[in-house]
Protein backbone atom coordinates (compact mmCIF):
# COMPACT_ATOMS: atom_id res chain seq x y z
CA UNK A 1 0.00 0.00 0.00
CA UNK A 2 3.05 2.33 0.76
CA UNK A 3 3.52 4.91 -1.93
CA UNK A 4 7.22 4.96 -0.43
CA UNK A 5 9.09 3.89 -3.54
CA UNK A 6 7.59 5.48 -6.04
CA UNK A 7 8.60 8.58 -4.42
CA UNK A 8 12.08 8.25 -4.37
CA UNK A 9 11.99 6.91 -7.94
CA UNK A 10 13.11 10.24 -9.14
CA UNK A 11 16.50 9.07 -8.39
CA UNK A 12 16.68 5.76 -9.99
CA UNK A 13 18.02 4.83 -13.33
CA UNK A 14 16.14 5.24 -16.46
CA UNK A 15 14.56 1.84 -17.03
CA UNK A 16 16.23 -0.48 -20.40
CA UNK A 17 13.96 0.16 -23.28
CA UNK A 18 12.47 -3.20 -22.89
CA UNK A 19 11.53 -3.24 -19.28
CA UNK A 20 7.92 -2.53 -19.34
CA UNK A 21 7.27 0.47 -16.73
CA UNK A 22 6.71 -0.67 -13.21
CA UNK A 23 2.38 -0.72 -12.53
CA UNK A 24 1.41 2.18 -10.55
CA UNK A 25 0.90 2.26 -7.12
CA UNK A 26 -1.89 4.12 -5.79
CA UNK A 27 -0.91 7.03 -3.92
CA UNK A 28 -3.25 8.69 -1.33
CA UNK A 29 -3.26 12.25 -1.92
CA UNK A 30 -4.63 12.56 1.69
CA UNK A 31 -1.59 10.69 2.86
CA UNK A 32 -2.23 11.73 7.30
CA UNK A 33 -5.42 11.86 8.76
CA UNK A 34 -6.40 15.73 9.14
CA UNK A 35 -8.16 14.06 11.97
CA UNK A 36 -5.71 12.72 14.14
CA UNK A 37 -2.44 13.27 12.20
CA UNK A 38 -1.67 9.34 11.90
CA UNK A 39 -0.97 7.80 8.69
CA UNK A 40 -3.44 7.01 5.91
CA UNK A 41 -3.31 3.63 3.60
CA UNK A 42 -6.07 3.56 0.75
CA UNK A 43 -8.48 0.80 1.06
CA UNK A 44 -11.92 0.44 -0.56
CA UNK A 45 -14.46 0.82 2.74
CA UNK A 46 -17.40 -0.99 3.37
CA UNK A 47 -19.99 -0.31 1.05
CA UNK A 48 -17.98 1.64 -1.06
CA UNK A 49 -16.88 0.65 -4.56
CA UNK A 50 -13.88 3.27 -4.18
CA UNK A 51 -9.93 3.25 -2.95
CA UNK A 52 -10.46 5.93 -0.03
CA UNK A 53 -7.77 7.42 2.58
CA UNK A 54 -8.29 5.69 5.56
CA UNK A 55 -6.73 6.43 8.93
CA UNK A 56 -4.63 3.76 10.14
CA UNK A 57 -5.33 4.65 14.00
CA UNK A 58 -8.57 6.38 14.08
CA UNK A 59 -10.30 4.81 11.06
CA UNK A 60 -11.59 7.30 9.56
CA UNK A 61 -12.14 7.61 5.77
CA UNK A 62 -11.13 10.84 4.00
CA UNK A 63 -12.91 12.04 0.72
CA UNK A 64 -11.67 13.92 -1.68
CA UNK A 65 -14.00 16.54 -3.40
CA UNK A 66 -14.02 18.43 -6.53
CA UNK A 67 -13.80 22.37 -5.58
CA UNK A 68 -16.04 25.13 -6.94
CA UNK A 69 -14.27 28.25 -9.17
CA UNK A 70 -16.75 31.02 -9.23
CA UNK A 71 -16.24 33.97 -11.19
CA UNK A 72 -17.71 36.70 -13.02
CA UNK A 73 -18.84 38.06 -16.28
CA UNK A 74 -18.92 41.55 -15.93
CA UNK A 75 -20.87 43.14 -18.95
CA UNK A 76 -20.15 47.12 -19.72
CA UNK A 77 -21.08 48.80 -22.72
CA UNK A 78 -21.45 46.24 -24.59
CA UNK A 79 -17.64 45.17 -23.37
CA UNK A 80 -16.75 42.43 -20.99
CA UNK A 81 -14.02 42.74 -18.03
CA UNK A 82 -10.96 40.89 -18.34
CA UNK A 83 -8.00 40.75 -15.86
CA UNK A 84 -4.28 39.74 -16.69
CA UNK A 85 -2.70 37.15 -14.51
CA UNK A 86 0.37 38.61 -11.95
CA UNK A 87 0.16 35.23 -10.65
CA UNK A 88 1.30 30.99 -11.44
CA UNK A 89 -0.53 29.17 -13.02
CA UNK A 90 -0.80 31.43 -16.34
CA UNK A 91 1.06 34.72 -15.71
CA UNK A 92 0.51 37.22 -17.67
CA UNK A 93 -2.60 35.73 -19.63
CA UNK A 94 -5.87 36.80 -19.64
CA UNK A 95 -9.06 35.55 -17.09
CA UNK A 96 -12.41 36.58 -15.87
CA UNK A 97 -12.22 37.30 -12.62
CA UNK A 98 -12.63 33.74 -10.78
CA UNK A 99 -10.85 32.10 -7.96
CA UNK A 100 -11.70 28.99 -5.04
CA UNK A 101 -15.42 29.11 -3.26
CA UNK A 102 -15.48 29.50 0.77
CA UNK A 103 -16.89 27.88 3.03
CA UNK A 104 -19.83 30.50 4.26
CA UNK A 105 -20.34 31.90 1.30
CA UNK A 106 -22.86 31.54 -1.69
CA UNK A 107 -21.33 30.77 -5.33
CA UNK A 108 -22.70 34.33 -6.13
CA UNK A 109 -21.23 36.16 -3.03
CA UNK A 110 -18.14 34.03 -4.10
CA UNK A 111 -17.98 35.24 -7.55
CA UNK A 112 -18.67 38.93 -6.37
CA UNK A 113 -15.46 38.82 -3.52
CA UNK A 114 -13.50 37.50 -6.38
CA UNK A 115 -14.55 40.21 -8.70
CA UNK A 116 -13.43 42.37 -6.25
CA UNK A 117 -10.32 41.50 -5.40
CA UNK A 118 -8.96 40.95 -8.98
CA UNK A 119 -10.32 43.81 -10.22
CA UNK A 120 -11.47 46.04 -7.40
CA UNK A 121 -14.89 45.91 -9.43
CA UNK A 122 -17.90 46.18 -6.75
CA UNK A 123 -20.93 43.99 -8.81
CA UNK A 124 -24.10 42.98 -8.57
CA UNK A 125 -24.83 39.30 -9.99
CA UNK A 126 -27.40 39.25 -13.12
CA UNK A 127 -27.57 35.99 -13.93
CA UNK A 128 -26.13 32.28 -13.66
CA UNK A 129 -24.51 31.75 -16.92
CA UNK A 130 -22.31 28.75 -16.96
CA UNK A 131 -21.09 25.64 -15.14
CA UNK A 132 -18.41 24.34 -16.56
CA UNK A 133 -16.94 20.85 -15.13
CA UNK A 134 -13.72 19.70 -15.15
CA UNK A 135 -13.36 15.99 -13.87
CA UNK A 136 -9.69 15.57 -14.69
CA UNK A 137 -8.51 18.02 -12.39
CA UNK A 138 -11.61 18.19 -10.10
CA UNK A 139 -12.98 21.85 -10.59
CA UNK A 140 -16.33 22.87 -11.35
CA UNK A 141 -16.32 26.66 -13.03
CA UNK A 142 -19.86 28.41 -11.53
CA UNK A 143 -19.83 31.70 -14.12
CA UNK A 144 -22.42 34.72 -13.31
CA UNK A 145 -22.96 37.16 -15.61
CA UNK A 146 -22.64 40.74 -13.59
CA UNK A 147 -22.37 44.57 -13.66
CA UNK A 148 -20.53 46.95 -12.31
CA UNK A 149 -22.46 49.01 -9.69
CA UNK A 150 -20.28 52.05 -10.33
CA UNK A 151 -18.10 51.46 -13.47
CA UNK A 152 -14.86 51.73 -12.10
CA UNK A 153 -12.24 48.87 -11.91
CA UNK A 154 -8.26 48.58 -11.27
CA UNK A 155 -5.98 46.05 -11.13
CA UNK A 156 -5.80 44.09 -7.72
CA UNK A 157 -3.17 42.27 -5.98
CA UNK A 158 -3.47 39.47 -8.29
CA UNK A 159 -3.65 41.48 -11.69
CA UNK A 160 -1.32 43.00 -13.69
CA UNK A 161 -3.79 45.04 -15.44
CA UNK A 162 -7.69 45.08 -16.17
CA UNK A 163 -9.45 46.36 -19.21
CA UNK A 164 -12.38 46.00 -20.91
CA UNK A 165 -13.34 44.22 -24.06
CA UNK A 166 -15.60 44.18 -27.17
CA UNK A 167 -16.15 40.47 -27.82
CA UNK A 168 -14.52 41.49 -31.34
CA UNK A 169 -10.96 42.04 -29.33
CA UNK A 170 -10.90 39.32 -27.18
CA UNK A 171 -7.69 37.78 -26.86
CA UNK A 172 -8.30 34.49 -27.20
CA UNK A 173 -4.52 33.63 -28.08
CA UNK A 174 -3.71 34.85 -24.62
CA UNK A 175 -6.95 33.37 -22.28
CA UNK A 176 -5.09 31.64 -19.19
CA UNK A 177 -7.56 28.74 -18.40
CA UNK A 178 -9.90 26.41 -20.81
CA UNK A 179 -12.55 27.39 -19.14
CA UNK A 180 -12.64 30.86 -19.94
CA UNK A 181 -11.93 29.99 -23.69
CA UNK A 182 -15.45 28.00 -23.24
CA UNK A 183 -16.97 30.39 -21.38
CA UNK A 184 -15.82 33.45 -23.78
CA UNK A 185 -17.05 31.77 -27.22
CA UNK A 186 -20.69 30.49 -25.46
CA UNK A 187 -20.94 34.52 -24.46
CA UNK A 188 -20.00 35.24 -27.99
CA UNK A 189 -22.61 33.38 -29.67
CA UNK A 190 -25.46 33.97 -27.33
CA UNK A 191 -25.19 37.63 -27.68
CA UNK A 192 -24.96 37.43 -31.37
CA UNK A 193 -27.96 35.53 -31.43
CA UNK A 194 -29.43 37.94 -28.97
CA UNK A 195 -30.27 34.77 -26.43
CA UNK A 196 -28.40 34.37 -23.49
CA UNK A 197 -28.98 31.49 -22.02
CA UNK A 198 -27.60 29.21 -19.36
CA UNK A 199 -24.74 26.31 -20.13
CA UNK A 200 -23.73 23.31 -18.82
CA UNK A 201 -20.65 21.35 -19.87
CA UNK A 202 -17.61 19.09 -19.55
CA UNK A 203 -14.16 20.09 -20.36
CA UNK A 204 -11.91 16.90 -21.10
CA UNK A 205 -8.19 18.06 -20.86
CA UNK A 206 -6.40 15.40 -22.43
CA UNK A 207 -4.03 13.24 -20.25
CA UNK A 208 -1.14 15.27 -19.17
CA UNK A 209 -2.48 18.68 -20.22
CA UNK A 210 -1.37 21.47 -17.64
CA UNK A 211 -3.89 23.97 -16.07
CA UNK A 212 -2.85 26.28 -18.36
CA UNK A 213 -1.95 24.04 -21.07
CA UNK A 214 -4.83 24.91 -24.11
CA UNK A 215 -3.89 23.14 -26.98
CA UNK A 216 -6.36 20.11 -26.50
CA UNK A 217 -9.61 19.72 -25.08
CA UNK A 218 -12.40 18.19 -25.28
CA UNK A 219 -16.03 20.07 -24.84
CA UNK A 220 -19.10 16.93 -23.64
CA UNK A 221 -22.19 17.00 -22.89
CA UNK A 222 -23.35 20.89 -23.84
CA UNK A 223 -26.51 21.31 -22.19
CA UNK A 224 -28.03 25.19 -22.51
CA UNK A 225 -31.18 26.20 -20.77
CA UNK A 226 -33.12 28.67 -23.48
CA UNK A 227 -36.58 29.56 -24.78
CA UNK A 228 -40.02 28.26 -23.24
CA UNK A 229 -38.71 25.24 -21.91
CA UNK A 230 -35.55 23.88 -21.13
CA UNK A 231 -34.33 22.29 -24.09
CA UNK A 232 -30.93 21.06 -24.96
CA UNK A 233 -27.85 20.77 -27.41
CA UNK A 234 -26.92 17.39 -28.07
CA UNK A 235 -24.62 15.58 -25.95
CA UNK A 236 -21.70 16.19 -28.06
CA UNK A 237 -18.02 15.72 -28.31
CA UNK A 238 -15.95 17.95 -30.13
CA UNK A 239 -12.10 17.90 -29.94
CA UNK A 240 -10.57 20.86 -30.61
CA UNK A 241 -6.71 21.08 -31.38
CA UNK A 242 -4.90 24.38 -31.52
CA UNK A 243 -2.44 25.30 -33.54
CA UNK A 244 -0.13 28.01 -34.62
CA UNK A 245 -2.52 30.73 -32.04
CA UNK A 246 -5.37 29.78 -33.83
CA UNK A 247 -8.08 26.83 -33.40
CA UNK A 248 -8.38 24.00 -35.57
CA UNK A 249 -11.12 21.25 -35.22
CA UNK A 250 -11.84 17.70 -36.23
CA UNK A 251 -15.02 15.44 -35.01
CA UNK A 252 -14.10 13.23 -32.50
CA UNK A 253 -16.77 10.06 -31.68
CA UNK A 254 -20.07 10.88 -30.42
CA UNK A 255 -22.74 13.00 -31.16
CA UNK A 256 -21.33 16.85 -33.00
CA UNK A 257 -23.27 19.50 -31.14
CA UNK A 258 -23.91 21.67 -34.03
CA UNK A 259 -24.29 24.71 -32.58
CA UNK A 260 -21.11 24.81 -30.99
CA UNK A 261 -19.28 23.45 -34.08
CA UNK A 262 -20.67 26.19 -35.89
CA UNK A 263 -19.00 28.25 -33.61
CA UNK A 264 -15.70 27.22 -33.75
CA UNK A 265 -15.90 27.04 -37.46
CA UNK A 266 -16.51 31.04 -37.06
CA UNK A 267 -13.24 31.46 -35.74
CA UNK B 1 -4.52 29.21 19.70
CA UNK B 2 -5.04 26.06 20.84
CA UNK B 3 -8.30 25.13 21.24
CA UNK B 4 -8.12 22.31 23.78
CA UNK B 5 -9.43 23.54 26.16
CA UNK B 6 -12.93 24.33 24.93
CA UNK B 7 -12.57 20.05 23.71
CA UNK B 8 -13.38 19.38 27.41
CA UNK B 9 -15.56 21.99 28.00
CA UNK B 10 -18.39 19.47 28.24
CA UNK B 11 -17.06 17.90 31.73
CA UNK B 12 -16.86 21.60 32.99
CA UNK B 13 -19.60 22.84 35.66
CA UNK B 14 -22.13 24.70 33.93
CA UNK B 15 -21.89 28.79 34.60
CA UNK B 16 -23.53 31.17 37.05
CA UNK B 17 -26.32 32.66 35.62
CA UNK B 18 -24.57 36.11 35.84
CA UNK B 19 -21.24 34.79 34.19
CA UNK B 20 -21.28 35.80 30.30
CA UNK B 21 -20.26 32.43 27.86
CA UNK B 22 -16.51 32.51 27.58
CA UNK B 23 -15.24 34.03 24.01
CA UNK B 24 -15.66 31.20 20.78
CA UNK B 25 -11.95 29.96 20.78
CA UNK B 26 -11.67 29.51 16.55
CA UNK B 27 -10.84 25.96 16.62
CA UNK B 28 -9.66 24.50 13.18
CA UNK B 29 -11.72 21.63 11.32
CA UNK B 30 -8.42 20.37 10.26
CA UNK B 31 -6.17 19.85 13.22
CA UNK B 32 -3.52 17.93 11.96
CA UNK B 33 -1.61 18.31 8.74
CA UNK B 34 -2.86 16.20 5.69
CA UNK B 35 0.20 16.28 4.14
CA UNK B 36 2.41 15.42 7.17
CA UNK B 37 0.94 14.86 9.93
CA UNK B 38 1.80 17.98 12.06
CA UNK B 39 -0.51 19.60 14.01
CA UNK B 40 -1.91 23.12 12.99
CA UNK B 41 -2.83 26.28 14.09
CA UNK B 42 -5.16 28.60 12.71
CA UNK B 43 -3.25 31.85 11.62
CA UNK B 44 -3.72 34.55 8.73
CA UNK B 45 -1.22 33.74 5.75
CA UNK B 46 0.38 36.16 4.10
CA UNK B 47 -1.99 38.29 1.58
CA UNK B 48 -4.97 36.59 2.92
CA UNK B 49 -7.72 37.82 4.99
CA UNK B 50 -9.28 34.63 6.49
CA UNK B 51 -7.95 31.80 9.88
CA UNK B 52 -6.79 29.04 7.94
CA UNK B 53 -5.21 25.70 9.25
CA UNK B 54 -1.50 26.47 8.62
CA UNK B 55 1.27 23.30 9.21
CA UNK B 56 3.10 24.08 12.46
CA UNK B 57 6.00 21.76 10.40
CA UNK B 58 5.72 22.13 6.72
CA UNK B 59 4.10 25.49 6.93
CA UNK B 60 1.25 24.40 3.93
CA UNK B 61 -2.28 26.02 4.63
CA UNK B 62 -5.27 24.06 3.91
CA UNK B 63 -8.06 25.28 2.49
CA UNK B 64 -11.96 24.25 3.80
CA UNK B 65 -13.72 23.79 0.38
CA UNK B 66 -17.61 23.58 -0.25
CA UNK B 67 -18.94 20.13 -1.21
CA UNK B 68 -20.72 19.53 -4.49
CA UNK B 69 -24.46 17.25 -3.72
CA UNK B 70 -25.42 16.42 -7.22
CA UNK B 71 -28.85 14.81 -7.91
CA UNK B 72 -31.19 14.38 -10.87
CA UNK B 73 -34.79 15.19 -11.30
CA UNK B 74 -36.57 12.02 -12.90
CA UNK B 75 -39.20 12.74 -14.79
CA UNK B 76 -41.42 10.09 -15.68
CA UNK B 77 -45.15 10.06 -17.02
CA UNK B 78 -45.80 13.57 -15.29
CA UNK B 79 -44.23 12.08 -12.19
CA UNK B 80 -41.22 12.73 -10.64
CA UNK B 81 -38.95 9.70 -8.86
CA UNK B 82 -37.60 10.18 -5.48
CA UNK B 83 -36.26 7.86 -2.76
CA UNK B 84 -37.02 6.67 0.94
CA UNK B 85 -33.64 7.27 2.87
CA UNK B 86 -32.30 4.34 4.83
CA UNK B 87 -29.33 6.20 6.28
CA UNK B 88 -29.21 9.05 8.74
CA UNK B 89 -29.25 12.04 8.10
CA UNK B 90 -33.16 12.08 7.95
CA UNK B 91 -33.55 8.44 7.87
CA UNK B 92 -37.39 7.38 6.52
CA UNK B 93 -37.81 10.66 4.64
CA UNK B 94 -38.30 11.11 0.86
CA UNK B 95 -35.35 12.75 -1.19
CA UNK B 96 -34.31 13.15 -5.02
CA UNK B 97 -31.78 10.72 -5.65
CA UNK B 98 -28.35 12.84 -4.93
CA UNK B 99 -25.20 12.63 -2.96
CA UNK B 100 -21.60 14.07 -3.22
CA UNK B 101 -19.79 14.42 -6.61
CA UNK B 102 -16.61 12.67 -6.74
CA UNK B 103 -13.27 13.78 -8.28
CA UNK B 104 -12.97 12.61 -11.67
CA UNK B 105 -16.46 12.73 -12.62
CA UNK B 106 -18.64 15.72 -13.96
CA UNK B 107 -21.68 16.66 -12.00
CA UNK B 108 -23.93 15.06 -14.82
CA UNK B 109 -21.84 12.16 -14.27
CA UNK B 110 -22.19 12.06 -10.75
CA UNK B 111 -25.88 13.02 -10.36
CA UNK B 112 -26.53 9.96 -12.82
CA UNK B 113 -24.46 7.60 -10.22
CA UNK B 114 -26.54 8.41 -7.41
CA UNK B 115 -29.71 7.89 -9.51
CA UNK B 116 -28.05 4.18 -10.26
CA UNK B 117 -26.88 3.72 -6.68
CA UNK B 118 -29.84 5.02 -4.59
CA UNK B 119 -32.94 4.33 -7.25
CA UNK B 120 -31.17 1.50 -9.31
CA UNK B 121 -32.68 3.84 -12.00
CA UNK B 122 -30.59 3.77 -15.72
CA UNK B 123 -31.02 7.63 -16.47
CA UNK B 124 -29.66 9.90 -19.34
CA UNK B 125 -29.43 13.53 -18.11
CA UNK B 126 -32.04 16.15 -19.76
CA UNK B 127 -31.20 19.54 -18.09
CA UNK B 128 -29.80 21.69 -15.49
CA UNK B 129 -32.56 22.69 -13.62
CA UNK B 130 -31.28 24.35 -10.37
CA UNK B 131 -27.83 25.46 -7.96
CA UNK B 132 -28.76 25.65 -4.35
CA UNK B 133 -26.05 26.96 -2.16
CA UNK B 134 -25.90 26.08 1.63
CA UNK B 135 -23.33 28.61 2.68
CA UNK B 136 -23.49 27.76 6.41
CA UNK B 137 -23.31 24.10 6.00
CA UNK B 138 -20.48 24.71 2.86
CA UNK B 139 -22.68 22.62 0.38
CA UNK B 140 -23.41 23.12 -3.36
CA UNK B 141 -26.85 21.23 -4.38
CA UNK B 142 -26.55 20.88 -8.73
CA UNK B 143 -29.74 19.14 -9.69
CA UNK B 144 -31.00 17.87 -13.31
CA UNK B 145 -33.86 17.22 -15.24
CA UNK B 146 -33.08 13.12 -16.35
CA UNK B 147 -35.42 10.86 -17.66
CA UNK B 148 -34.84 6.73 -17.56
CA UNK B 149 -33.72 5.26 -20.49
CA UNK B 150 -35.77 2.19 -19.60
CA UNK B 151 -39.16 2.79 -16.98
CA UNK B 152 -37.54 0.51 -14.34
CA UNK B 153 -35.80 1.53 -10.84
CA UNK B 154 -35.99 -0.52 -7.32
CA UNK B 155 -34.74 0.54 -4.27
CA UNK B 156 -30.63 0.76 -3.80
CA UNK B 157 -28.83 0.07 -0.30
CA UNK B 158 -29.48 3.18 0.68
CA UNK B 159 -33.19 3.63 0.16
CA UNK B 160 -35.99 2.04 1.70
CA UNK B 161 -38.11 2.84 -1.45
CA UNK B 162 -38.38 4.30 -4.50
CA UNK B 163 -41.82 5.98 -5.85
CA UNK B 164 -43.21 7.88 -8.87
CA UNK B 165 -45.51 10.48 -7.60
CA UNK B 166 -47.41 12.75 -9.76
CA UNK B 167 -46.85 16.74 -8.59
CA UNK B 168 -49.96 17.26 -6.44
CA UNK B 169 -48.51 14.12 -4.31
CA UNK B 170 -45.52 14.84 -3.30
CA UNK B 171 -45.03 14.45 0.14
CA UNK B 172 -43.85 17.95 1.18
CA UNK B 173 -44.35 16.81 4.72
CA UNK B 174 -41.75 14.18 4.79
CA UNK B 175 -39.39 15.75 2.54
CA UNK B 176 -35.50 15.37 3.73
CA UNK B 177 -34.06 18.35 3.36
CA UNK B 178 -34.75 22.36 3.02
CA UNK B 179 -32.80 21.98 -0.78
CA UNK B 180 -35.47 19.04 -2.17
CA UNK B 181 -38.38 21.09 -0.91
CA UNK B 182 -36.74 23.94 -2.56
CA UNK B 183 -36.22 22.23 -5.69
CA UNK B 184 -39.39 20.59 -5.93
CA UNK B 185 -41.81 24.31 -5.36
CA UNK B 186 -39.59 25.46 -7.98
CA UNK B 187 -40.41 22.63 -10.53
CA UNK B 188 -43.97 22.17 -9.87
CA UNK B 189 -44.62 26.18 -10.36
CA UNK B 190 -41.95 25.47 -13.56
CA UNK B 191 -44.33 22.96 -15.01
CA UNK B 192 -47.49 24.68 -14.06
CA UNK B 193 -46.30 28.20 -15.79
CA UNK B 194 -45.35 25.74 -18.85
CA UNK B 195 -42.03 26.86 -18.52
CA UNK B 196 -39.36 24.80 -17.03
CA UNK B 197 -36.41 26.71 -16.10
CA UNK B 198 -32.56 27.16 -15.03
CA UNK B 199 -32.76 28.43 -10.98
CA UNK B 200 -29.64 29.67 -9.36
CA UNK B 201 -30.51 30.38 -5.58
CA UNK B 202 -28.96 30.34 -1.96
CA UNK B 203 -30.76 28.72 1.38
CA UNK B 204 -29.58 30.02 4.51
CA UNK B 205 -30.49 27.91 7.04
CA UNK B 206 -30.95 29.64 10.69
CA UNK B 207 -27.86 29.20 13.28
CA UNK B 208 -28.43 25.70 14.89
CA UNK B 209 -30.49 24.23 12.65
CA UNK B 210 -29.26 20.79 11.57
CA UNK B 211 -29.36 19.60 8.08
CA UNK B 212 -32.74 17.14 8.25
CA UNK B 213 -34.28 20.54 10.14
CA UNK B 214 -37.24 21.62 7.80
CA UNK B 215 -38.66 24.14 10.32
CA UNK B 216 -36.95 27.63 9.25
CA UNK B 217 -34.48 28.63 6.52
CA UNK B 218 -34.52 31.77 3.86
CA UNK B 219 -34.31 31.50 0.09
CA UNK B 220 -31.86 34.44 -0.89
CA UNK B 221 -31.13 35.92 -3.84
CA UNK B 222 -33.56 33.74 -6.43
CA UNK B 223 -32.18 34.28 -10.22
CA UNK B 224 -34.16 32.16 -13.04
CA UNK B 225 -32.94 31.64 -17.03
CA UNK B 226 -36.07 32.07 -18.80
CA UNK B 227 -37.01 32.95 -21.88
CA UNK B 228 -35.43 34.55 -24.85
CA UNK B 229 -32.91 36.52 -22.57
CA UNK B 230 -31.32 35.68 -19.46
CA UNK B 231 -33.79 37.67 -16.51
CA UNK B 232 -33.62 37.35 -13.06
CA UNK B 233 -36.27 37.23 -10.43
CA UNK B 234 -35.62 40.23 -8.12
CA UNK B 235 -32.76 39.29 -5.44
CA UNK B 236 -35.05 38.44 -3.08
CA UNK B 237 -35.28 36.98 0.65
CA UNK B 238 -37.99 35.37 1.84
CA UNK B 239 -38.41 33.86 5.12
CA UNK B 240 -40.33 30.31 5.38
CA UNK B 241 -40.81 29.12 8.98
CA UNK B 242 -42.81 25.59 9.12
CA UNK B 243 -45.46 24.94 11.73
CA UNK B 244 -47.60 21.56 12.07
CA UNK B 245 -46.39 20.10 8.97
CA UNK B 246 -47.49 23.30 6.71
CA UNK B 247 -45.45 26.14 5.67
CA UNK B 248 -46.79 29.48 7.27
CA UNK B 249 -44.60 32.63 5.68
CA UNK B 250 -43.82 36.62 6.39
CA UNK B 251 -41.27 38.30 4.87
CA UNK B 252 -38.04 39.15 5.88
CA UNK B 253 -36.34 42.53 5.14
CA UNK B 254 -34.88 42.56 1.44
CA UNK B 255 -36.78 42.46 -1.88
CA UNK B 256 -39.79 40.07 -2.02
CA UNK B 257 -39.33 37.58 -4.95
CA UNK B 258 -42.90 37.37 -5.99
CA UNK B 259 -42.89 34.49 -7.67
CA UNK B 260 -42.04 32.78 -5.33
CA UNK B 261 -43.67 34.45 -2.46
CA UNK B 262 -46.73 33.18 -4.81
CA UNK B 263 -45.83 29.68 -4.51
CA UNK B 264 -45.40 29.70 -1.07
CA UNK B 265 -49.01 31.29 -0.84
CA UNK B 266 -50.21 28.20 -2.48
CA UNK B 267 -48.72 25.80 -0.57
ZN1 LIG C 1 -7.13 9.41 12.26
ZN1 LIG D 1 2.60 19.69 7.32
Amino acid sequence: MSASNHSSAGASSPSAPSAPPPPAVPKSRIPFCPACGSPTKLAVPDGDEKMRAVCSSCGRVHYENPKMVVGCLVEHDNKVLLCRRKIEPAYGLWTLPAGYLEVGESAAEGASRETLEEACADVEIVSPFAQLDIPLIGQSYIIFRARMKTPSFSPGSESLECELFALDDIPFDSLAFSSIIVTLRMYIEDVKAGNIKFHYCTINKRIGAGPSDLRSFDIDNHLAVRETSAQQSHWSSIELVMGEGAFGHRMASGHICGRLFKLLLEL
